[in-house]
């Protein structure tokens, strides 16, 4: 039995094992302070050691965390010493970025096909094989594809979603701007970029 | 003064507003209470109503919310009655799709053009212009841009968020994997979308 554990934990922990590695191959450092890494990300050392503290004692107090244990111990508690399968779904603009987005890879996570409505798209690009949107369950069963990464447009989510689902994918990560109805089994994560950009707007409007 | 409002709460504004858009549009709703709004965004009304507190009392206790009047409460916080003008840095894959993402005007938000090094990138995208880097002085000012998207590669993101710096930007939208070090007065906002999929592998593992 897992305790619920926040996702804001878990995304934060993403962002620890990043600072960690830039510490270990770039100042070649071994051992590193609460501090040292809150001060990098900009938070407080509280939250550092609560979000830790989740998952054991990883640090001595005044000496502080071994750079590489620490890494490892991260990488085990995010599931990256796997490989994750993915797709794309919908390969305009939008998703042609994320299919060769670079740091999909850090995370585990290798997109290995993707699919599109539009004939004139399926075809290989440096590598990535964009296949027509009816293949989708067949390929996604074949391939032993986990994550499904959606970005079409949003009068059609719904419905390939309900794709997704019988396809058998076990995650969903969401860029049309719509709320879908999934089943609790599945695990799902909503990104709507331009709700991102309203804290901007909101501290731009504060300046004026 | 402004009390300092986390910007998680803003960002659930902005959330709260798009189902508030919603049942205005699609379900002809003129009252909503804080339970309806939370259960369509999976989360509790509590979380809800201690977010809206910081701006003021906005329902009627047995009554709810007025969905007009909320909306038009929250465009104010968020600065939505505003037009704010962006330039894209980098028309890469996903510079480009940025570029062309429809959910950025719902925020109020313009890019009115985009740059990069590349001469052969140097044209006309369907009505949107994409100048030289070396321009990007210049331009901002021209046409008053508030906001730098930045999606160059790592090694350059540093030498870009400085030129952004001294062209007068006021916010930076950053999706380069890097933290960059800016000074207070810069609102900034940086995008990892590799630690945003880090809980979707967390709870994949947690199911094997």
């Amino acid at each position: 039995m897992h305790r619920r554990i926040p996702e804001e934990t878990i995304i934060r922990l993403s962002y620890y094992l990043r600072v960690l590695i830039y510490l270990k191959e770039e100042e070649r450092k071994e051992l590193v302070s609460s501090s040292e890494i809150a001060h990098i990300l900009k938070m407080s050392p509280h939250q550092l050691r609560k979000d830790l503290s989740y998952f054991g004692h990883f640090g001595k107090k005044g000496v502080g965390y071994s750079v590489s244990k620490l890494i490892q111990n991260l990488k085990e508690i995010l599931g990256l010493n796997k490989k994750w399968y993915a797709c794309v779904i919908g390969f305009g603009n939008l998703g042609k970025a994320l299919s060769f987005y670079k740091g999909f890879k850090d995370q585990g996570i290798f997109i290995k096909v993707a699919f599109d409505v539009n004939p004139k798209k399926i075809k290989n690009y440096s590598g990535l094989k964009v296949y027509p949107i009816e293949k989708m369950e067949e390929i996604i069963k074949k391939e032993k594809i986990k994550i499904g990464i959606v970005t079409v447009p949003k009068d059609v989510a719904k419905e390939i979603s309900n794709k997704l689902l019988k396809s058998g994918i076990k995650a969903i990560f969401n860029f049309a701007p719509i709320k879908l109805d999934l089943p609790k089994e599945i695990i799902f994560k909503n990104v709507d970029l331009s709700c991102q950009l309203a804290y901007l707007t909101y501290r731009l409007k504060l300046l004026e």
